[in-house]
């Protein structure tokens, strides 16, 4: 940062970020309770908790004496031209940039949107958690269907040269277009039903028929987080109807798990799953970094935030060589595992089923694609909300040759349309294909992961990452991560040729 | 609430204070986090994000906007004696007058003293858990000290009509004043020393020499809730280093308890008394109802909060009655308990102690005697912080015949000086003066709690209060409140006839 007169513009709207950033964390501490502690009666307090936070943050963000803020610290870029090096002038451009984008944003939004989407957030999970346990859509589809307009309308006031879906994907994946995205996708829409078939036509690995007592998943769960070097001092873990990662201050990274009845492992890899993304939020700027509090100390995107923890879930813990150190615990803790094979094979069902988030790594591709078409449908071309549970199961009938049993098991399972998270489940794909192309960079750099696994140091590869992916933070969106990591354009052949690799294996064992 | 023009300042003040109490309820849920969940490497940062709030609830409760509506309200107030009746002019203007006091007080207060108090509680109420753990006072003094200055300069911007104590103690109980205090206590000074003295004569009862898992005295107070009739859908229960009950939201009550080694009944009891404070939360005005936002839907005081939880714990769960009715519980999870009589007894020692929470109804206020001395010395007296550990250890040796093994059983158990919570402790004690005095009202209309309890259904007696005490709120103060309620002056007689009456029964056990 200058130290010359100017500079006290770029203190003055640190400052002010460091504030937005104090707002936000403590709306996400709400939302951590709201998720993991407070009663079901507490929902409609909270949601004017949040929608009063929401009305607060969004002032902050598009008001004029931000506006200004910002624009005395470009005025003091431009003229700091001579006092600071070149990559710093670069990274305080692309602050600015990115500042100025979310700004116009924020300024186009009208406030009294900004609320009423607060408050249909919070209406629509609790709503979404009672439809589920009664397996009702019909008592959902009004938060659904208000949802999809407020966002069609946030779109609307946006006004950017891009699609409803597009603008609404924008805070998950800057920069990405649609035709990127099905470009990328094309391969997987042929490739992954292909394998499927192949699999299907060999021996198949059935459901796991046994189960693990609650206390006995989050012992296991424990010993998996110890090994990983969680420091207890600044993170937490608790239950919630649906894991999730999150971050609460500098030195306080929550995550959260849940015991899934039937599904010994589910626990365990969610636990592995959330690990990787707090890793990721661990590596980024810390608080006395310079650009802590500015848009280059933030994750990227949300791609690459799932890569991260896909890569702890499926490159580390479903991997040969982890079943190999681990299969004596799950023994130990009475799960029926004889020796490594089993522990790998439970890991890798590669057995299509209903859930997205217990599904192996071949068949999650699918579970996006479905739900990419699907609000592709709810948002630009007119599917009835009303008409989202059949739509659901034709698609998983066809897909995946699996039926719901019910709207809880099909089209009411993940959170994330009840929120108005639309745009947000393409990451989840798109993740996998960055954690295989990045493993591949990787194994060029210092190995495969799974030879560091194998000889149980997984050391080399957390400070890789740690140097590689982690402190870029936004100073490079997600593709151009990707390709200054990898020195290739991002695509999905690394993430195919892992997947085939496995299958190949997997049906070796056989 | 009058109808005509100007009631658009009522409904514009209670709009406001609406949101004030949003904002204070975001307070109460990152207060709830940090003493539930949160990791020690969060305090910093969730100390400035409690600071952040307490300077936007100072500026809220402060500004000229604020005044002005309460300004404006007053004069509708005025101008509104033909359309009201008299008993709702009463109501508002005591609203006015409450709000009026507390702006003045606000208004009085420097915005970075509010905020160097925020940021002193949040890094002294760590520093304590810190010091508390290693038992090292002298890690802890620097902190107390900061906030003892900080606490009177509090009160010098104040400047009250009161003494230093006697003005921080206000906020606990309202118009109590040091000399009252000293009137209602005189009596306690001399006649509980006489009756540990007529205990220590007799046949005395040893401390528990059996404990109870976790998990089962985690049962049994869930069995305890079930029975109070807990609804699981407004309440949540969760551990804490030390329990307290808090309301997050107008149909979101919290209690947390706690485990103690060795003191099996020590999280029961906890249980009860908590759960006792937040039945009179749950009592209060409703948000449907008029004076839900304003100071007539708060508790009155905390003296009289204590009575509320004082009388679940002590009356109810600590009286002989209740014991038949539940030793078979305990007998079933597995502590030594033969009969009614033996759990009466383990849940009256009557054998004084270092640790007040864990203290009999007899010894308790020995405990809270030692602590008022020695804040009246901190603040008033000129008592060196660094004297606290001598002063306290001196004064357990004199009073109770016990000497605390360290600083961490002595000086340090309480969190509240941690936090600046001076003028707090002397509500413990009254709490025990008002539940008596309460109680005998009840005998009156009802019968005795203890009959109640016989009878095993409390719902007359929670019936009672929910119409005599709870929605009172601040219409009344505490004094006002036991003087409505039961036709006489507080004073000390109803408690220490109680007292005796008990004490006369456990000796004629032995």
């Amino acid at each position: 940062m200058t130290r010359d007169v100017p500079s006290s513009a770029w203190t003055s709207l640190g400052d002010y970020l460091r504030e937005t950033q104090l707002l936000g964390s403590i709306q996400s501490t709400l939302y951590w309770d709201q998720n993991t502690r407070m009663p079901s009666g507490g929902a409609a307090w909270r949601g004017e908790q949040l929608a009063l936070l929401a009305r607060q943050l969004h002032a902050r963000q598009s008001c004029e004496r931000y506006a200004a803020l910002i624009g005395e610290a470009r005025q003091a870029w431009q003229a700091s031209s001579e006092q600071t090096s070149e990559a710093e002038r670069l990274a305080q451009a692309r602050n600015l940039d990115l500042l100025e984008q979310e700004l116009h944003r924020q300024q186009a939004l009208d406030p009294d949107l900004v609320s009423a989407i607060a408050v249909a957030k919070s209406e629509g999970y609790e709503c979404w958690q009672q439809a589920k346990a009664a397996s009702a859509f019909d008592q959902f589809a009004p938060s659904l269907k208000r949802m999809v307009a407020l966002r069609q309308e946030q779109a609307r006031q946006l006004a950017e040269p891009r699609s409803c879906w597009e603008t609404l994907a924008q805070p998950f994946e800057p920069d990405l277009t649609l035709a990127r995205l099905q470009e990328l996708f094309a391969p997987l829409r042929q490739r992954l039903p292909e394998l499927l078939g192949q699999l299907q036509g060999g021996p198949r690995p059935t459901a796991l028929s046994w189960d693990l007592e609650a206390a006995t998943q989050q012992d296991l769960c424990d010993q998996l987080l110890k090994c990983w070097g969680r420091d207890e001092s600044i993170t937490c873990v608790a239950a919630s109807p649906h894991p999730f990662s999150i971050t609460l201050g500098p030195r306080d990274f929550r995550i959260t798990t849940r015991v899934v009845a039937g599904q010994p492992l589910s626990c365990f890899l969610a636990t592995a799953h959330e690990w990787g993304h707090s890793l990721y939020e661990q590596g980024l700027p810390p608080s006395s970094h310079q650009w802590f509090a500015w848009p280059l100390g933030q994750a990227t995107s949300m791609a690459v935030h799932e890569s991260q923890s896909l890569f702890w879930e499926n490159r580390v813990a479903r991997s040969q060589p982890f079943a190999e150190h681990w299969w004596p615990r799950f023994a130990a803790a009475g799960a029926p595992i004889a020796n490594a094979i089993d522990l790998w094979r439970a890991m890798n069902p590669m057995a299509p089923g209903c859930n997205r988030v217990e599904a192996d790594e071949l068949s999650y591709g699918l579970h996006i694609l479905i739900r990419t078409d699907l609000e592709l449908a709810l948002l630009e071309q007119g599917l009835e909300v009303e008409a989202l549970p059949s739509e659901w199961n034709r698609r998983y009938g066809e897909l995946l040759g699996v039926t719901p049993a019910d709207d809880a098991e099909g089209c009411l399972q993940d959170v994330h349309w009840s929120e108005g998270l639309f745009g947000y489940f393409p990451s989840y794909l798109l993740g996998h294909l960055i954690s295989a192309q990045i493993s591949e960079a990787m194994e060029t750099a210092i190995g495969a992961p799974e030879e560091h696994v194998r000889r149980d140091d997984l050391q080399p590869v957390l400070s890789w990452l740690r140097e590689a992916v982690h402190p870029i933070g936004r100073a490079l969106n997600a593709e151009q991560l990707v390709a200054s990591v990898t020195g290739r354009p991002l695509s999905s052949e690394p993430f195919l040729r892992y997947l085939e690799s496995k299958i190949e294996r997997l049906l070796a064992l056989s």
